[in-house]
């Protein structure tokens, strides 16, 4: 099995390092020149287009930031659509949203070409160890064919149901992980604010019904005052963004959800988007005038 | 060690038993005469009001519905100030107001009378087997010596700081805990109403980041539809009214649980105060005309 991989970038890169460790021809394209030297400096040929990637491969894997970049790609001029061969297998490991997955999964069913909506959770650290979690939409007999590349990827590797459903999955995650991050931030602010000490509130409630991975991930960030990514403002906007207009569009309305984003927004214009969504604890503490501090040993 | 328990409810009757079990000499005061009856026939004694159980008691126990309740039993007429001696211990192991706690202990300091705030988690089937979870708020001394009263209805007994931190905890952990329901709640309508499985995401999702205690706990009993409680909406509209009415007075706002508890309140208003605060997905499902369900089998 040949694959294609077209996105090279902080996660692309790892992962298609680890396709190759795995054993597999790949065939890599990206607008980095120097990750691209660097995947064939690995063994790794490359390609000009995605249509020149398409026509030499099985299976083509994109790692993109967007619906729009992922629709360029598969669907645009030059793009994998005009190159892949009818039962090619268009893999796309973006986070994107799922009613794009859908419409561009049509588009190529038309040619005869297969698609799968495979992304993934865990970040650079993950995608460098290959133990990504990747959260699959698409035909049981594909998912099947595609598990043995994945897992040159991941430690984790599910089949949520058809096309989108892959996507769908991912945004139920970052619905869930925001609003965990500004529960934790509200209760411990306020904690806070009417004078306990944070880290004893934590360490009293984590275990109980309030506890979360959330919670013991992010609330010892919170007092020691780290928010280097991790998992970026930024992206999470991006993902929230997806997740709003998926709402809106089957229907499902977030109020939650689009008053986590309004948070995102503020702190990305007060300049902490490349900050950790973690970070999101700072717009409380901004409201509160206070900041959460350890208490002193 | 001589106790008084005040407030024989769902919570205080199974706890007094267990005191009662634990060997302590009880003495009791509720309205619910059946309760009083029971304890009685189970070795305690009775007393008419609160002063007269406080007048023979070491330690005075309250488990009563809310700050107005346990001003009134401890501070109003013949209340426990009025019996209790110098040295007295008030433990207040209801859920109420933080500020309240502290407004009550200064009144019996300047009768030489102690105080803890102490509550609870759990609810009745850990008050039944006697492994509550307590949050204690108060002078180490003082707490030190009611570790053993608190063992013998907890599993889990903390000292989170100064008096009134007990109910800042509690209050932390509700805030959570709503806010967590809320995320899975919008997480998985958003995913049912996308064409997704819900439960087929749960499964997805529950291993990373976004997993949390609340999320195995309600998850499979919102695909069951399984809404009794365990803890009611109206309890959780409590605990989130003295939580915003402790942020207004100290200054840190919570506009996340404040949407919750706008959410709790609709919920009470179609009949649903005594479901389970799981029923927090019925708001959603409502919004997005859906209802959660498991694939057929």
């Amino acid at each position: 099995m040949k694959i294609g991989f077209i996105g090279l970038g902080i996660m692309g890169k790892p992962m298609g390092q680890n396709i190759l460790k795995a054993g597999y021809k790949l065939v890599v394209c990206s607008r980095n020149a120097a990750s691209v030297a660097e995947l064939t400096a690995a063994g790794a040929t490359s390609a000009a287009t995605p249509k020149e990637v398409a026509a030499q491969v099985d299976v083509v894997i994109t790692m993109l930031p967007n619906s729009p970049e992922v629709k360029a790609v598969v669907l645009g001029a030059n793009g994998v659509i005009e190159g892949a061969r009818p039962g090619c297998i268009v893999a796309d490991m973006s986070s994107i949203a799922p009613l794009a997955s859908r419409e561009i999964a049509a588009s190529l069913a038309a040619k005869g070409i297969e698609m799968l909506d495979a992304p993934v959770s865990g970040g650079q650290p993950k995608a460098i160890s290959g133990t990504l979690s990747v959260m699959v939409g698409g035909k049981q007999e594909i998912f099947d064919r595609c598990v043995p590349v994945f897992k040159s990827m991941a430690a984790s590797v599910v089949r949520v149901g058809d096309i989108g459903a892959g996507n769908i999955a991912k945004l139920a995650n970052q619905v869930v992980v925001a609003l965990n991050i500004a529960a934790v931030s509200e209760a411990l602010v306020l904690a806070a604010k009417a004078g306990a000490d944070p880290d004893l509130v934590y360490q009293a409630i984590r275990g109980g019904l309030a506890g979360s991975t959330v919670m013991d991930a992010k609330a010892p960030l919170m007092l020691d005052r780290k928010f280097n990514p991790g998992f970026r403002i930024n992206l999470h906007i991006k993902d929230l963004a997806n997740a709003l207009d998926t709402s809106h569009e089957v229907g499902a309305p977030l109020p939650l959800t689009a008053s986590v984003m309004e948070i995102l927004q503020t702190l990305k214009h007060d300049d902490h988007g490349n900050s950790d969504h973690g970070a999101i604890v700072r717009y409380f503490e901004k409201l509160a005038k206070i900041e959460l501090k350890r208490a002193a040993p």
